[in-house]
């Protein structure tokens, strides 16, 4: 702890004053709160305030700005780089009890939302209103959180990120005022893109506590496909190809052999052991259809095989079930491992050689990493699976990791496509934008300049 | 001039020595160089600086920066809001000497350009690889000028606008250095999002000399069709439920009887002069017939008429030639009067009901004001045709935009939505943004604490 201990006393006995039993300092609720899914050291907070309003998180923020003490966001927990670890402490704010959907608007298709709500929830929400909120990043994040990270999903390459869908946010500063960085208009040219410099920003500029989000009507028809190549090159020229032609494809994921065999024997299906792309097409009844032929002859010129289609919605939800799973799946493969997960984006041309690469570099590794990707987008995860108790494991792992993410910079490509940066990827940021982070850090100062905003994450102050 | 007569003597000496001829202070270019398509009055630089690579940009921007001058960057100077007026005097960059195209990657969809390369350029150099570039606004604007004001145009209801396509861009900064602010992979979450805070920052943050943009592939089939309505709710109804459900629209624009009007004469038309959509399909030959029967069988639904659909190219090209001069043919309707042009944009709930009043307002004001729409996003835009000469003409038109815009923003929306503030809406930008300027602010000031960049835009220092 780098904040003394009296700072912290003192804000601990203000928050107390202003939340009462919402203010926690119990050791389970600490180290839960400073636990994540990634495979980074959890640190713990000092203490845990359970925010019910953007007035209080208001005043948390006046409290420990006064006494210089960390702030640290929290939505669901369910971050992937240690975004919600507290390497010096402080207070987390846990926003889960925001969780109002404040006002959907059918006609303009846009809804907004406290921080707290979760994808899942408001989707169910929605479920009457004919519209949805596409944004998948697998977990059942919070709208704060994946603003937050830049979150997007296995359905990004058409309805895009966090980054194209968020139209506006409510956030606190570090002095307490509260801004709303834009209005609901669809477009604007009014001034800096406040929004786009808070998402993404993963809790270092400010604590979001409103999100309004872009929705979507939900397709006349959605159809799913599976596809299974030889090679990956296959696969990933299949992509090129359908993107190129303008086909609208709604999620084209990429799962290894390896992945697919982790599935089958996980969710005890059948699909052939090979690179195989998992499809879907969303449109009117012709145009799902059309899109499916479309793909389908372009894969067959790709040696792609056992092309299978359906409309039928328990098909459908079985195979997105199935790749939704993977993460568990996985594990089976190594039971009692846990998983170092790899997060990568690059240009689309690279994809098939920065993959072969990768696997190679795995091979020789011994290690067992199977491989998900949201590849229309040229993303892709590997999962490596470690022992944590085992060091030389770890930085065999952590080593493989930083070779892949040298690998995708030096093709154009980013270390992180959807994950964030957190705790653990400060160094490959500097890799990635060199002179460009000491602007981010320029804008950090100006914004925060007591860095109480979860310090450690992002850039180095 | 603010700035003193010796700092500007000897930045004209040094950028003399280092661009021999291509700096100049010629009196007609000066004024040429201070003069944009606006009403608003024209303030010449010092000086013009004609820039042909990076280095020689970050060169003026350390001799302007020692000498505390102020550095206004300038594409094709077809800018709406006076974005190119020097109202501190200062050296006008000129970028139109950048125009090299560096990088066209096919199979990844993007091409990186100098800032001086204009839309058109582009897409004639790009006609051979079924690729094209798709923001269009109107001018045949440089790519440079275009990301600093976050265009777009007619088809951003399917492609978005420069703020969803800009990958990437390369800056000079205040004190000359030149940062990258992403690489080329199709989504990252890694930083804060420099490409957004520079796209839309007006060339104060910054000069951009490279820009990295997302191409898409030539659609197989376009079609085009026109339809027109009774009164303006129907077309607007119509717009809302064709987006609502989903069809891909490439272009929905809104043009009033007053328009069509001025069209028929400028172009030898004979639309029915009533409130008119212009449509666009991009697609498959099945896709496109599929989405004009169902935006024809929505438009009847609302009472639109006269529905006529082409796949035709010469149709098609006069169709949008018609569309382009719409600036143009408004002006016949009022011959020698100058056009004060207007940029509201609003949820698309709005939109009916903000017309609907607009024009009240307006013809209580006797004010001839033609409209044209992006109606797909909410945002449109009325030319008042005033003569600039008659003091009490030009007052009215100011508030009946006053007025406009602060309608729109009581609705929710904006008062630029693609022309950007410039000096023109530093007011309105407060009135729509409120504390969220002083973070603008505080970030201009961070990055460019002598206000060298573009001073009077945007914010105020």
């Amino acid at each position: 702890m780098s904040v003394v201990a009296e700072e912290i006393n003192a804000v601990v006995d203000e928050l107390s004053q202003l939340l009462g039993d919402r203010l926690s300092t119990s050791m389970a609720v600490r180290v839960h709160h400073g636990t994540d899914l990634s495979y980074h050291t959890p640190q713990a907070p000092d203490a845990v305030a359970y925010a019910e309003s953007t007035e209080e998180v208001v005043e948390i923020v006046k409290i420990c700005g006064r006494h210089k003490v960390p702030i640290i966001p929290y939505g669901t927990g369910t971050s992937l780089e240690g975004h919600i670890t507290a390497p010096e402490g402080g207070v987390c704010v846990d926003l889960s009890g925001m969780n109002q959907i404040l006002e959907v608007n059918a006609e303009d298709m846009d809804v907004t939302v406290e921080a707290g709500v979760t994808r899942k929830r408001l989707n169910e929400y929605l479920r009457d209103t004919g519209l949805f909120f596409p944004i998948d990043p697998g977990a059942d994040a919070s709208l704060g959180g994946m603003s937050a990270t830049r979150a997007s999903g296995t359905n990004a390459v058409r309805y895009g990120t966090m980054r194209e869908n968020v139209l506006s946010l409510e956030v606190v500063l570090a002095d307490g005022r509260v801004i709303r960085t834009a209005r609901r208009a669809r477009k604007s040219s009014a001034g800096y893109d406040l929004t786009r410099l808070f998402v993404g920003s993963e809790g270092t500029l400010g604590v979001i506590t409103k999100i309004t989000v872009r929705l979507y009507g939900i397709p006349e028809a959605i159809s799913a496909a599976v596809c299974s190549f030889d090679d990956i090159s296959g696969a990933v020229d299949t992509t090129i190809l359908t993107i190129q032609s303008g086909i609208p494809i709604a999620r084209i994921e990429l799962l290894d052999d390896v992945q697919i065999g982790a599935i089958n024997a996980y969710s005890k299906l059948d699909y052939p052991v090979k690179d195989t792309l998992f499809l879907e097409f969303h449109g009117t009844e012709a145009s799902v259809r059309e899109q499916a032929e479309q793909v389908q002859e372009i894969a067959s010129e790709f040696g792609g095989s056992n092309f299978q289609w359906t409309t039928k919605t328990e098909e459908r939800s079985a195979l997105w079930q199935a790749r939704h799973d993977a993460a568990h799946a996985m594990v089976t493969l190594r039971p009692g491992a846990s998983v170092i997960v790899t997060d990568v984006c690059v240009p689309i041309s690279q994809l098939a050689q920065c993959i072969r690469e990768t696997k190679e570099d795995i091979a020789n590794s011994g290690i067992i990493a199977p491989l998900v990707g949201h590849v229309g987008d040229g993303n892709f995860h590997l999962g490596y699976l470690i022992d944590l108790d085992d060091p030389e494991e770890v930085a065999l792992g952590k080593e493989l990791n930083e070779r892949l993410i040298h690998r995708a910079i030096n093709m154009g490509g980013t270390c992180t496509g959807e994950h964030g940066v957190g705790c653990g990827k400060l160094d490959f940021l500097i890799a990635e934008h060199g002179e460009a982070v000491s602007v981010m850090r320029t804008i950090k100062v100006a914004l925060d300049p007591d860095n109480i905003f979860n310090p450690g994450k992002v850039v180095r102050v």
